[in-house]
């Protein structure tokens, strides 16, 4: 902790000046105080934290605007899948040093996400670090008491359903690698490029929290791949899933890869950084999640039902038979 | 994100041994969803974070119970310093591998301090990287609405109280270092040894925080050194301190170095992470205070006053006379 491994005074008034501005929740106290005040008067205050860490979760060369997004859209998700509205987060950056070039796009993208999802930085920590750039960020959601929803309390009967489209990040991925989603999208710039954008900013589906809180009997968001992310929602309530492979949503990048046999259905279930949500709706109240959800402007589908039993997932073809999945945990690749 | 870079499977075990058992609050859903659930009835919130970095802030061979002990404190010494009751955490940490002999002596530290200061886990992340270790804690406490201390808010004629002792930690760490400090105290491994225990084991004074909240204009805690956080307490609330040199608590190894000139005021008024609490509190409140923190068992000590004005914090020895330090601001040396 001597003085040169710590942030210098021109360090950190340059900290202050990106990151003051997106303290525009007066519990925040313009990030001059020691810790910020969250009023919840007879809510629950909903916490998740989730880290990004440069070489493990990013590229070090990825541009500081979208890992601002990505860092505090992969919390908001997890707000979303918990039927919670977003008031707010707390931010620790680790830096090797404070540069301008790196901290006002990083400010002004993580401002115009929390000013667009309603998420306004409440406070944080900025620390000086010899190793890699590290992203940790705490947000905070509302709803009202006892209401969260859980991974657990899904029953047999339920139908399943995910919002969006499935296995685009892990292509993605694949595509800013040079791998062999790239090779095959050689002609297609738009095809690689939609693909790496949902890899790089998910879009977290915060439209969605009321009606996920309203007619969910539990949901979670698919960070590790749909396949692993349904077996832990089954196992947490106890039930099986049954998926019937042709219904889930893809993109149309991902369906032509599918088509053309460049890619198994594995690489789409099994991949990972999704960010879309995954919901257990029993059958009575399926209508009106599909209402909620049109009105909410949010894609919403249905890919299958729970049953009783503890096995894990099974993907059935559009004959009904049933698929062997290699690979059902997470793994890009 | 490959598979190689994040957490094994056997690695996830591990960490789920070690910290599901501290997840004692009910809203910790046993750390099995993708969040926790914070029940505030009419309340506020107090949300504080603070980071600490191997290589910045902690030696890579320090013992991990101390590690864990410190990340927590450090927070719970801000929570205090709100005069709000500790309502728990979420812990991020960066690991290179996950290991049992250090995992296993961390998270029972970790547990034993939740436990005496009352601030269950409710969550967390582990990360995979490849750099130094980090340890980032988020915590929360819980006091009446609109009731948190501000560094803002003391007012001309309040007294100035720290609690414990000053500038121990800063000499524990030049122990530490084998520095000035260490060769000063060759002969005395007691004195060596609790100026040490200063550095690595912070003492929040949560006992103190109901007194704090109720009769304290302002307070912070004292991190950054006392000087330098004594100018931030008074510009952020408009007055000027004027501290009593010879009335600021000192330990008797303290003392003693000090008596024999093997260190100057400013070593103690400069150094940082004392974690005690610096406090104003009004002239009509004093006794009061007193008392709380007599029933709090809490040693405060009062050594100074605010005045009108906006000039640097004075500090007057014995005969009244302004001693010039050269540092005011956060240095170990």
């Amino acid at each position: 902790m001597t003085q040169a491994s710590k942030h210098t005074s021109g360090e950190d008034s340059l900290i202050a000046r990106y990151f003051k501005p997106l303290a525009t929740e007066p519990g925040a106290f313009g990030l001059d105080d020691d810790a910020a005040a969250l009023r919840a008067a007879g809510e629950d205050i909903v916490v998740t934290t989730d880290a990004i860490v440069e070489g493990v979760h990013f590229l070090g060369d990825d541009p500081p605007d979208m890992l601002a997004r990505k860092a505090l859209r992969v919390n908001l998700s997890d707000i979303a899948a918990k039927g919670a509205v977003p008031a707010g987060f707390v931010l620790t950056l680790a830096l090797r040093s404070a540069e301008e070039a790196w901290l006002k796009p990083f400010a002004r993208a993580l401002g115009e996400d929390a000013a667009h999802f309603g998420c306004p930085l409440l406070g944080g920590d900025t620390v000086s670090t010899p190793g890699p750039l590290m992203i940790s960020i705490t947000a905070f959601g509302r709803l009202p008491q006892g209401t969260m929803v859980h991974r657990a309390g899904a029953q047999a009967g339920d139908r399943v359903f995910v919002t969006g489209t499935i296995g685009d990040a892990a292509l993605g991925l694949d595509v800013l690698r040079g791998g062999p989603v790239a090779a095959a999208l050689a002609d297609d710039v738009v095809g690689r490029d939609f693909l790496a954008a949902r890899y790089r900013v998910p879009q977290p589906r915060n439209a969605l929290a009321t009606a996920v809180r309203t007619h969910a009997s539990a949901a979670m968001d698919v960070s590790d791949g749909l396949a692993g992310d349904l077996t832990k929602l089954c196992a947490a309530s106890g039930v099986a899933g049954v998926i019937n492979v042709p219904s889930i949503p893809l993109s149309s990048a991902a369906a032509g890869l599918l088509a053309r046999r460049a890619i198994g259905i594995e690489t789409l279930v099994a991949g990972g950084d999704d960010y879309e949500l995954l919901c257990a709706v029993p059958s009575d109240h399926v209508d009106a999640f599909l209402r909620d959800a049109r009105r909410a402007k949010v894609a919403v589908t249905a890919i299958g039902g729970l049953i009783a039993g503890l096995s894990p997932p099974s993907f059935l073809d559009g004959q009904g038979r049933e698929l062997k999945l290699r690979r059902l945990s997470y793994s890009h690749f």
